[in-house]
């Protein structure tokens, strides 16, 4: 059993996105089930190969994404773990849920889905 | 076990949405754990008791939101479930996440989270 926390593994989430580390967004996913992911304003992506075609277009546009989770918060029952957080872009903040479970005894993500909150602008 | 599927659960959701029944919106949130919701463009809500007051809200205001439920699709492990669906407001679409637990035998909503989808209007 990994000692990471759910909130761990969420801000490697958004390490990820900030480095444009398409290797490790892959591995912060779950495999062995369906997962599901809704980017600002797009439509909802369901399936694992759609979801990671989806991360690549985004990490792979060659333009750093300086995004970084704040006042992040963890409900964790079991298996099971949503971390809801704000999303700091900028002066833009997005509001997120991100949904995991415990996969092989990792935290692994299923669903991201995360809105701008408008009127928030920091 | 009820013989509800967790998409029978969603579309009482959204028909609890529709018929501004307070009384099924709460008895289809989890009550065994922490919960959580974020409305179109508003901030996360965290905690049973916020997130029903934010529905009440919503539902006493006295004007009936016509919010109907499509393309849903289930993504179901075990206990845990996300449901994906777009919901049509009008001529408004928007793009909902919902995570379920199994509590009890019947699934219950545990996170809400739903933002318009732009220039999808129909």
């Amino acid at each position: 059993m990994s000692s990471e926390t759910v909130l761990d593994v969420n801000a490697a989430f958004y390490r990820a996105i900030r480095r444009a580390d398409m290797h490790a967004m892959d591995a912060l996913w779950a495999s062995g089930r369906a997962v599901s992911c809704t980017h600002p304003s797009g439509p909802g992506i369901r399936g694992r190969a759609a979801v990671m075609e989806s991360w690549r277009l985004i990490l792979e546009d060659g333009v750093a994404l300086p995004i970084v989770p704040a006042e992040a918060q963890a409900i964790v029952t079991g298996t099971t773990a949503m971390v809801l957080c704000h999303e700091i872009i900028g002066d833009m903040v997005l509001m997120a849920s991100n949904a995991f479970v415990l996969e092989d005894g990792r935290w692994r993500l299923i669903n991201h889905q995360s809105a701008p909150i408008p009127g928030t602008v920091r």
